[in-house]
């Protein structure tokens, strides 16, 4: 199934399931985290499709659902870095040990469609992902564990502030930034995902990016093992797994989004992000 | 006034007024996040007291006090590093012209008499920290709004597993473990802090590492002011601001935490965090 959270009229959201048909069913949770936090929570998710099916249940139309951040009250979205194995070998790398991680919070979350303001950078940069949305608490857990606790997948861009991030050693200030990480438009669950995922990015509907997850150094069930040993994952924290080549920053000359550019993130069975940038001017003098 | 959070016999939490003869008077707040995010929490306080000394409301005695982490559900826990001048100096390193910055997570925290377990690091070091505690929503605040913003002053030892956090450039896999973070006893309020404390850490006693916080690069308010140009800081927020040169990483030969140690991290005018130490062995393999 594909879940999704929608915002709602009354300016708050809805978990909802997308049907074929491209409409959605609301569900009784505010948005999916909510919702995999209940144990029984595809009972949840059956029971609501089949009152849709006999009326009881709202459906929401393709053309009026407002997509929301998937995860909008993450408690945890940890990334991980260089994590593509073909892109760290063709740039003369040696594979790595352990993973790159590092965190941002949930207020770096946009929607799949949402426009994303940034006020005080100038090397705005991309970055497409597979997340992985964990499904039940893992503390210490070995990777068969990790395997079982993956909810789904879902398409993100670690979208990133290169002149914020490379001010220091630590990436975080360059990552962090609210509302410019897009997250979306829906989770496939794991049951119904593939095992790998071709990853692509576009900016103005040019191919700047791809991948294929077959590749990663470190895979979500290693990923999730991994932090687990150190810190609790719950249900509804999200893992991003890591970009592949053709970042901006990485071409000749280095290329970052403009103001208005369409930077557009996508994954086959999963779905698309299509988010324009809004880059405000002038940059602060500190930046 | 100082503010704490203690653990209650149902398991739960409540905020907390210390009073001058060591006892606490309960508030009507689940911890000190919960009691900042009410507008007028200066009146609550003030109410509880004046019912405290009518002998409406509950006085808890110094001895049954337990001190629960200060912020148990911080939305962020954003940390400073490379921040003392004279340490930075002292290295030959020029001083930095932006803070390093790194995030972790509330669950890090642990309270200024806990037992903090560690399981699968042999390399434990202790970062005595003075830490700063949101008191108004931020965003895009300059210095004079950030300084206005800070609702008080806390201690604590931001412990680092120097194992996990060298095996990659990024830091938070060494920083982010569960329950390694002590934080409290009390928040100062900034009307009644100083403007510069003396922050020092002791292992079994033994003075290991001190500083004063007149010599930060970047102060209290810079520090919220800079963080608040991409993220927002809200009331119950805590940023740490960096520890003074003697951390353990930095001796010859390198000296770590054992099994049992006793940690005391210290700020005159705010109190005293005293944590033991549970190094359990054995390592698991990939560590």
């Amino acid at each position: 199934m594909k879940l999704a959270t929608l915002r709602t009229a009354d300016g708050s959201t809805t978990a909802a399931l997308a049907t074929g048909a491209g409409s959605y069913i609301a569900l009784p949770a505010t948005d999916v985290g909510a919702l995999l936090a209940q144990p029984e929570w595809r009972l949840v998710v059956e029971k609501a499709a089949g009152a849709a099916a006999s009326k009881e249940q709202k459906v929401i139309a393709a053309g009026e659902a407002d997509l929301a951040p998937l995860l909008p009250r993450a408690g945890k979205v940890i990334c991980c870095g260089l994590n593509y194995g073909d892109h760290i070998q063709e740039m003369g790398r040696e594979l790595p040990e352990y993973p790159t991680l590092f965190a941002k919070y949930a207020d770096t979350l946009v929607g799949a469609n949402d426009a994303v303001e940034v006020h005080g950078s100038g090397r705005v940069d991309w970055e497409a992902e597979l997340a992985v949305v964990v499904g039940f608490e893992l503390f210490r857990a070995d990777e068969d564990q990790a395997r079982g606790a993956i909810a789904g997948y879902t398409v993100a861009n670690d979208v990133s502030m290169r002149d914020w991030q490379n001010r220091t050693l630590q990436w975080f200030q360059g990552k962090a930034w609210d509302g410019t990480t897009p997250v979306g438009p829906v989770m496939v669950t794991a049951d119904e995902a593939g095992e790998h995922f071709d990853v692509r990015g576009y900016v103005n509907g040019e191919l700047v990016q791809q991948g294929n997850t077959s590749t990663l150094v470190f895979d979500p069930a290693q990923l999730l093992s991994y932090i687990s040993q150190f810190t609790t994952l719950r249900p509804g924290d999200l893992v991003l797994t890591g970009t592949p080549g053709g970042v901006g920053m990485g071409m000749t000359p280095p290329r970052f989004l403009k103001d208005g550019d369409i930077l557009t993130t996508e994954i086959d069975g999963i779905g698309r992000l299509e988010n324009q940038f809004r880059i405000h001017a002038p940059v602060p003098a500190n930046a």
